[in-house]
């Protein structure tokens, strides 16, 4: 039995809260349960020095958590003057995600940047971000059509991530930070709406997992993200106001 | 004519919302108008090595900005690898101001810090941040009082901050960004329940201002910070589920 | 009683040194009492990004103390590696003040510096600054007139800085260091010779001031600054050889 | 056809040399074709602190590259004050691989740094470094055996990994350069001695990945870490001088 | 003709001002012509971490220039965040020779800090530094010595530094700043009382320098030295009101 | 005696390994004795910013020690965010050792940086750093010319360094760990094939040393860097496959 009293193949709740702020191009609250993380996407004309006057774009990835978003307070990473590999890992994840559905020729000499501020966290903050971070940036990408500042949709798919792990001996999806304390192996797993991998990263905790826990973790995760896709489409389908 | 519609001595909608995340002790969400900052108070059981054996306690604030709070993104200052100049003045500011109405003694060896998170800007961050920063404060007291872990209150009343101006001639309550970009003069006003000054800050942005554009913006704080005192007890009166 | 001796309304002994290095474009050493900061202002041919091709220049300021100028041996910024957040409130204070009475686009497109380090610190470090700081800008905006660089004097006034206190009960002006550590309330003020307000900055330090005590504390500033702007005409009005 | 001319499911010549630097406890130099890095096993009689007083140890990796072991030369980290982002997620596997097969209790209160220096670089550093890391941790395990220092080996099995991708369609064991440049598809495998998973990274460069090409590469690691557990077992069972 | 005008021997007008800021335990104005170091020294009740419990003491320096010391405006190293290579060089320098006539044992478990700071540089601050620095040592040794903190004197001779160098094919002392940049070799000589090398730092700038060169320059560097003690003796020979 | 058994006036056995490394324009492993330092010389296209548009190029170094080439393990410097002291001082000296040789006119607009870094350190990594670092950066000048990059060689003389010290009041050559930790005096001496000085940077650790023991070090000195020229040549005869 889980903490969280899910059956193994179930999500937590999920909800997409499109224009949560105001100012960003795409601005969406995701929560995955009661993780909840802010991402907005910010459209800037100009693109990092290697990619100038190369007609292509940019898109990009920032991670971090309030202070207080976790069960005792971490220290605030700008006070620290650096930020944790932790932060860098999962930023640099994220960014490699979202790129994996875009043309960035389509997207043109432009730089989206998808910042993932986590409000509260309860586990999968990384998962949470991608996908929510996939939603703040299809508005973004929306926005750039509609002012017709692009012709082209620069996006070719959606994007999506879940976690899987082994609790207790069972493959489960989508863990809360109970589970995730305890859990022997942990997986992200992120994909695209086609089912195929962008990105696996699974690591064991406790023991090594064999071959067929692995084959059972990413039957899970496959499951888990078509649902995710699913729910990003529910969401994008509504009128936007702004 | 204020760009807001409103007159002079009018405060935007003030709203807090108590127990907007979770995991902190005090956790609100202030917004006055388009600005929103959410405040956590994290208790912790040690002091900064200047005050440990000493029996007494600390409270420090923390301020940010979420990259994108803002009408074009600025830069993570945790990628940069240092705060702003701004930003440290904004959150010394704020801790000064709450430990203005806390007995150090009452608190026990403890640190509470308050993190001031803006999610959204539109003018006067650091003052939502103090009047909100102070309501997450007493919840996190209170629960150190209901816990028994401290015996007698240490906060010896309220604070409350607000900025005033002079905007196109006129003294006026409360700006916003629109109004605070063209004012002539921007000055805030920290003060108790007691209609005392903790911190006064004003600064000649246009040219410089006169005694009696001083003491007409007095006048203006010293009501708005009456309203807010108000608007506190009555959100702190209601009751919190935890 | 004050520890000093001096009456509640008298300034320390000012003395201004012009020419005290032979480098920079203006060179000052400022004493209020035991009081001594090194202001020099240095002329850049360059301004800062946002300003280029505006036909605009600027004033900004540094503030520094030599590890041994307190009682105390205070570690050394540079070796540190990083500016504290009193270091960085201060001298953002002195560049607003200094630039509220200089005339950017009479500048041209340069950059004046103004560097404030402190030789030795028995209070009002920051007031002296701002003080002494303004006659070094004045010799190096003299020396631009003199050579020709500019045509119209970019300055359009003065601009003296003092502190103001409640000691003991009374308004006091013009603390030093034993005063300042035992005031319930310290405020520094910054005015231009019109005697309007460039700056206001009280802080309670003890426990929350009156409106009484801010008028009074502001009629003692008024009139400190005014004998300040005076010693500073009395000061410019001799040769300098150089 | 790979560049390297290799069948799809061969490994460069791998090459263990113990013993290469004379001060570390542990000191190889491990070779995959024309990648050369040099680890070294430091024991050091110290935990970090939140390991204090638990009876248990620690191992951790850093990972670095000359700045000249790559085909153009890249900025030395330290001159630059900060390590990569890539170097960061690379020490961080590095250390999680190496822990997976050490019983930390075993080891007593003492600290293993593994370090692992990239000499010259053709792909597949990360690996290369995990696998002979293992080998230099092994060495220096030894020594605190020998030495009576601990007494039950902390070892509890080999850990090894390979790179796999798909090279044009092709899924492809131990990448070097050349084809880690154009693979379309990137995994890094970390296995044990059981043929058990520790850690798995797969990222699609080109074009998201399917379930058979997972299954495949794979497949192709496992076997790759067979062989490299074998090398191990050979090098380890050579006499040492030390 | 050397362009100050001065013979190839001879040393720019020394002067030593003790006394110069009044809170450290020894505070000297050095001039070496137009060359003025601030050299403080420091004495502390602790000591750095490998001396703990050692029974002896430490000496060490820092070094810094104002940003307007010198001719065209340098950065600022503490707003930079970090010191420049020279600086840190320097102020290494400094402390190896003042060290090196320190009994470290009868200074007892504590530590003097002398922070050498340039309020103008025209050539040979090091040098300055050094010679000056000594006098303020000797001056904060001397309050230990009376206040009865120490017994046994723990300095145990002079210390002294001088610059010479080749210009235009000749061997002159102590070059000026105009000297400085046109100077074939530069070296700086550091000597004790016994006329006793104590550092030697040649550096050939435009292009190798013979043997004999080298000779001629420590003998040029030793006759200044001996002036240089007697300076500091006839310095220090004078009481000193605190 | 001397800890190693050598006569006073014997270098260790000293070795070049050209092409060690297969990436740099120059790639060469020097040893002395139990010392080994890896030399890259990498040639970029680009030059400082105060060399753009002058037609002169810039040779530089960079210095780098492996955090386990010594006894006990040193942090990494790249993780400490910070070059030691030391280390810029190394640097600093052995770029300015190798500019003495080079005519950076003839070396066309761009930089050669020559980085130094010790995998194994027994006494004297700066001097095998200069000696070894030249052998490098003739490869690649050869290299320059061989592809007819430039015309004309910009090496006018070979540049080598040799440490010497009084070890029991004798004078010896090249001290090894063992004997510089207890030297009296330790002196690193750089010269170029006339026999000329380049720098010369000698430091007394116990007492101070006479001009006579000095002129006995420089003697040492001069013919061991006499040997190491010698073998410098050799090297370079030699054909290097690439």
């Amino acid at each position: 039995m889980r903490p969280s009293g899910r059956s193994p193949d179930s999500l937590r709740p999920i909800r997409f809260t499109r224009g949560f702020t105001r100012h960003a191009e795409g601005s969406v609250l995701v929560e995955f349960g009661e993780t909840r993380v802010l991402c907005t996407a910010s459209v800037e004309n100009r693109v990092p020095p290697w990619l100038r006057n190369s007609n292509r774009g940019w898109v990009t990835a920032e991670y971090g958590m309030l202070p207080r978003a976790t069960g005792s307070r971490t220290d605030r990473e700008a006070a620290r003057g650096r930020q944790q590999g932790r932060t860098v890992e999962i930023q640099r994840l994220i960014g490699r995600s979202l790129r994996a559905v875009v043309d960035l020729e389509a997207l043109g000499e432009r730089r989206i940047v998808v910042d993932c501020d986590v409000l509260q966290a309860d586990g999968g903050t990384r998962t949470a971000s991608i996908t929510g971070g996939y939603v703040a940036l299809a508005d973004a990408v929306s926005r750039l059509l509609e002012t017709g500042k692009i012709r082209r949709n620069p996006l070719h798919g959606h994007v999506a991530a879940i976690s899987v792990g082994i609790y207790q001996g069972t493959p489960v999806l989508d863990l809360d930070y109970a589970e995730d304390s305890e859990a022997e192996t942990d997986m992200n797993v992120v994909m695209n709406d086609a089912g195929h991998f962008i990105e696996v990263q699974g690591t064991a905790e406790g023991h090594a997992f064999r071959r067929a826990e692995l084959d059972a973790m990413l039957d899970l995760a496959s499951s888990g993200i078509d649902t995710l896709v699913n729910e990003q489409r529910t969401a994008l389908a509504l009128a936007l106001d702004t």
